[in-house]
C-alpha cells in the first residue's frame, strides 16, 4: 500500500501552457542577442542590462564566453566548423531559456550572418521571440579599448583567425536594435536596449 | 551628444550576485536528475512535478528528450560516445537553468554511472545544488507498460542497444531520492518528489 503522503498536490494532464508560463514568470520569454567585435562592450552593457531587469523584478539570464566556452562548448575550437557549432548550441540554449519564459541575453561576436540567421530561424520555426541587437562600434575605439589585449596579440600575429583583423565580421543588416558604442556612452546604451525591450510587450 | 533617454535605470559594478539571484526569482535553483529506464515514469513524474511547482509560484523547467534530442543534441546518435557527450551536454544546460535560479528537472534515462558523476561533479565545482533521483522500475513492469512500443521493438531486434535488453542500466548507488514507481502511483510518487524538494531549503 502507498504510504501517506503530506502534500497537497494537483496537477493535470499533459505539460506546462505557455499561458500558464507567463502567468507564472510574470512575463513572455525571449532572445536578445548582441553580436559585436571584441572590444564593442556586449558584455558590459549585458551586464548591466540584466541587473536593471533583476532590480524590477524581471527575470533574465546572461549567456556570454564565461559560462558557455568552459562549459557546454569547452570541446570546440576556432575553426570555421566549431565556431558554427558552437553559435547552434548557444542558439539552442538561448531558445530553451526563452521557452523557459526567461529574458536570455546572448552575449557573443557571432561574426557570421549564416549561423545568426540559423538562430533566428530556430526561434522563429519554435515561435520564440528572437531580438539581433548589432553592438555597433568601430574597429578603431574597439582596437583602442582592447580590454583584454586580444588586438594587440592579433596584430602581432601571436593569435590567428581573430574577428576584425584577419578573419571578417559580417555586420547585421537587420538587426532590430542597432547600437553604437563608440557614440553613445554606457548609461544611453543601456538605457536603449531597456526602451527596446519595454516595447515588445514581453511583461505581463 | 547622446540623446536623451526615458528610462530610468541603474546598475552597479560586477555582475548579478547569487543573493539578488534568490531574491529576484525567491528560491535557489537546482538540479533534479531523474534517471532510469524507459517506461520508469520520468517524464510523467516530471511533467507534473513541473505542473505543481509553477501552480505554487516557484519557478521550474524540464528538460527532456522531447527539448533536447531534436535541438541541442540532434547532432548525437547512441554510440557509447555520443551518449556520453549528450549526457554532458545537458549536465551544463541544467547547471545553467540552476545558475539562472531555475529548479531544472532533467529527465533522461542516462544508463551510466560515470555520466551521471561527471554531472554530479559539474556542479559541485560551480556550487550549484544537484539532486539525483532514481526513478525505479523493475525491467518487468517497464517492458509491461512499453508505452512507446520500444521494449517490443528491442526484444524483436529492430532496436539494437536499447537500455534493459541488449544495453545496461546501472542503477544509482547513491541517488538522494529513491523513487519504485511499480510499487508507488503517480500522485505518491509526485507528492514524494515535492516533499523531497521542499525539504532542500530552497525557497526564499
Amino acid at each position: 500500500m502507498a504510504e501517506q503522503v503530506a502534500t497537497n498536490i494537483t496537477f493535470h494532464e499533459g505539460t506546462v501552457s505557455a499561458e500558464e508560463r507567463v502567468e507564472n514568470m510574470g512575463q513572455k520569454g525571449a532572445t536578445f542577442w548582441f553580436t559585436g567585435l571584441s572590444g564593442s562592450g556586449k558584455s558590459t552593457i549585458a551586464v548591466a542590462v540584466e541587473q536593471v531587469l533583476l532590480s524590477r523584478g524581471n527575470h533574465a539570464y546572461r549567456l556570454d564566453g564565461d559560462n558557455i566556452r568552459m562549459g557546454l562548448n569547452k570541446n570546440l575550437g576556432f575553426s570555421p566548423e566549431d565556431r558554427t557549432e558552437n553559435i547552434r548550441r548557444i542558439g539552442e540554449v538561448s531558445k530553451l531559456f526563452a521557452d523557459a519564459g526567461v529574458l536570455s541575453i546572448a552575449s557573443f561576436i557571432s561574426p557570421y550572418s549564416e549561423d545568426r540567421n540559423a538562430v533566428r530561424a530556430l526561434h522563429a520555426e519554435n515561435n520564440v521571440p528572437y531580438f539581433e541587437c548589432y553592438i555597433d562600434c568601430s574597429l578603431e575605439a574597439a582596437e583602442e579599448r582592447d580590454p583584454k589585449g586580444l588586438y594587440k596579440k592579433a596584430r602581432a600575429g601571436e593569435i590567428k583567425g581573430f574577428t576584425g583583423i584577419d578573419a571578417p565580421y559580417e555586420a547585421p543588416a537587420n538587426a532590430e536594435l542597432h547600437l553604437k558604442t563608440h557614440e553613445d556612452d554606457l548609461e544611453t546604451c543601456v538605457a536603449k536596449v531597456i526602451e527596446f525591450i519595454d516595447a515588445q510587450n514581453l511583461f505581463a
